[in-house]
């Protein structure tokens, strides 16, 4: 007999049909039991009366998977409005060991700690497997904007010679016996391949060896990175950065979920650095705005223009990486921004530079030479149009549109300074 | 003024219109030149007879980056039945350095590992981009067909505690301090997490320290895989398998590329592994097919089924990894599988144990105690459904598509025994 789900059930009353899943609780009364077997799909209630089976079902204990047979009946107080009568209860592997938690509670009594060691059992809960579900709509959300806009999916190695940007926070690895470092971004690669494609994309993971232990930070976080070709400046950037978003937070509320979606702008409010600075009451010469600043001009956003979301532009170029390109007429800023939602940082991007003269400038500028960058250098060398791109942490994305207040419930099984496992 | 792309420029003869690109290669003739500037959509060619102007890209090598503002002229003789006629050419950089070898001919001039050097340069090539474009759309397609499905998207570690299958083969890395290593596969994290979504996917990179250098090894490749739980046995995930490849296929179909695409039969036909070694000739207690074994076999799924695919199901359990769920009623062969294209083997999968205990028991067998997979054994010891899944190397499967021979052709930046960059 074909199994259905517990979601289709109520199409099928009457009918003699089997669901498979997960003893989700049971609830043992004096004349009756009930069994609530979870599925992929949600909950059903099978009520048992037979003593025979009822005896069965108190030796399994709770994540014992089964395949229940039984008739559709209506019953308005049973979840989804409909319940399994005159059941057989089949077990599908063993029983189970009972959890060290209750799966069936609202919310998830264990620590974060402990969720986090019993990851194969704790993830099963709702309030975690939802931010997953939530992070697959939003990396799917972002992949169909960027393939609509005609951009080429690429994937880029993760094993590199020399560290990407700073040299700082990366994981060293023994690579055939010779030193060579996991990748903290795919930066330079997307550019590299906007030179073949003009338009491109990457959603994959990235290494970062962060030495402090906070509750926005993981060792390995998945980045969606895009990067584009034949752009006058960074607002072109920007205005493909909105479709992403927008597209991103459409797909997670086809979900359903109960979530507070923000709406995005058709265009989404923008300010200079500059002014970014005076309307959060800080020294005109901050090189960069603190959490309090973001938070002041989040509110300003909301108040000004109705808007959870807000571009800040011009960054001040010391504060950004070599490759960053200047603001045309005045190199103090930058082509850069970086993407607010609701008073905290979400995205960064920029224009990049594109001429080698300016790489090899640039680099100089940092006390650099250009040996270390040849392979890279080589795309510019060879001509590359004016580009540029951004990178969304999935989880950190993932955390903010949640609320989630620690990163590491939106990651399956985070890796940060104190965990490896499982 | 608006740029168009080369594509679009049949659709606006008599207009001005401004494209931009690449100069892919200059025609400097005695009365005219002709300028071929290439974008992400293919070639366009631009009359240029004005003096000064010839002047100017005279001193512009290929590879430059530039717009071209022209009036679209009809002539049956240029690419697309347009060319571009009373023409301004603009820098959108500087002048590139001429490139090492001509990316206008037919077929790259250089070898492979000289490709391989220039990778910013060469991949701009179509005998390279096309193969990366493939690989795009070939994971498009697996996506897209298991979204369909209801699978849910997930993203697993890639540094562990543990060597994830053998202990062979891996990279190590200093993961603050404590040695941890590069993730083999993501076989561990997919199987727990259906544990949560009963059907999940992963497009990742994996890492492999393949210490021999062939045409056929890469040390990180790109794997998309699958698992789903509430199986009756292997053949479940055989038939999602036949879907999943039906949608890369048809997707990478959608290119327009002169390939000889294979088509997928609705049901592809299944060797037992005894019946295959009888079929390639080969003696019966052989535990492996040789690669003149798969071909024998390739040879008659065409003959008998007129199918360039065929599974070979029923591998010696001896030959493969301890979670291989055992035929059931006789444990010499497995319920796994081998899907071979065109004599090749494509893809490996099948199903799992399930039963805590059994897993137990494996390990034993293979002389391990359950304490180093005491994190990955939790699922199975709070209850997990019969499942299984498969792993498709996009690089091979992508080589096999294209017939390209070197697997390096079809990886942006390939990593190997002697290569880390660029």
């Amino acid at each position: 007999m074909q199994r259905i789900l517990s979601a289709q059930l109520p199409a099928h009353v009457g009918a003699r049909i089997t669901i498979a899943g997960w003893i989700h609780r049971r609830r043992l009364l004096k004349s009756v039991a009930f069994l609530i077997v979870r599925d992929a799909a949600g909950l059903s209630q099978a009520v048992i009366t037979e003593p025979e089976l009822r005896e069965l079902v108190e030796t399994l204990p709770e994540e014992t998977v089964v395949a229940v047979e039984g008739t559709v009946t209506a019953n308005p107080a049973a979840p989804g409005g409909v319940e399994l009568t005159e059941v057989g209860v089949r077990l599908l592997g063993e029983p189970a060991e009972a959890p060290p938690f209750d799966l069936y509670r609202p919310v998830l009594s264990a620590g974060l700690p402990t969720q986090l060691d019993a990851a194969p059992l704790s993830l099963r809960h709702p309030s975690r497997s939802r931010g997953l579900r939530v992070a697959a709509a939003a990396a799917g959300g972002f992949r169909q904007t960027l393939d609509a806009l005609g951009f080429t999916e690429i994937h880029t190695p993760k094993i590199t010679a020399t560290a990407t940007e700073s040299g700082a926070n990366v994981f060293a690895i023994d690579y055939f016996g010779r030193p060579a470092y996991l990748a903290q971004s795919p930066q330079f690669y997307k550019q590299m391949m906007v030179g073949v494609f003009e338009r491109v994309y990457e959603v994959g993971p990235v290494f970062r060896a962060e030495p402090s232990d906070t509750t926005r930070h993981l060792a390995q976080y998945t980045s969606l990175d895009a990067e584009l070709g034949f752009i006058g400046d960074h607002r072109d950037v920007m205005a493909v950065l909105r479709e992403v978003v927008a597209g991103m937070v459409a797909r997670v509320g086809e979900l359903g979920y109960d979530l507070a979606l923000p709406e995005v702008p058709a265009e989404i409010p923008a300010l200079h650095f500059s002014e970014a600075l005076k309307i959060a009451g800080a020294p005109a010469d901050e090189p960069d705005l603190a959490p309090a600043h973001e938070r002041a001009i989040g509110e300003w956003a909301v108040r000004e223009h109705g808007s959870d979301f807000v571009f800040v532009t011009g960054y001040p170029m010391v504060k950004r990486p070599f490759y960053t390109h200047p603001e045309p007429g005045d190199p103090r800023w930058s082509n850069s921004f970086d993407l607010l939602f609701r008073g905290l940082e979400m995205v960064t991007g920029g224009q990049r530079l594109h001429r080698y003269s300016d790489y090899v400038a640039a680099l100089a500028a940092h006390g650099e030479g250009p040996a270390a960058y040849e392979s890279y250098l080589q795309a510019f060398r060879h001509g590359m149009p004016p580009h540029g791109g951004f990178a969304i942490g999935l989880e950190r994305f993932t955390a903010r549109l949640t609320g989630a207040p620690n990163i590491r419930e939106v990651s399956a099984f985070p890796r940060d300074l104190n965990r490896v496992t499982p």
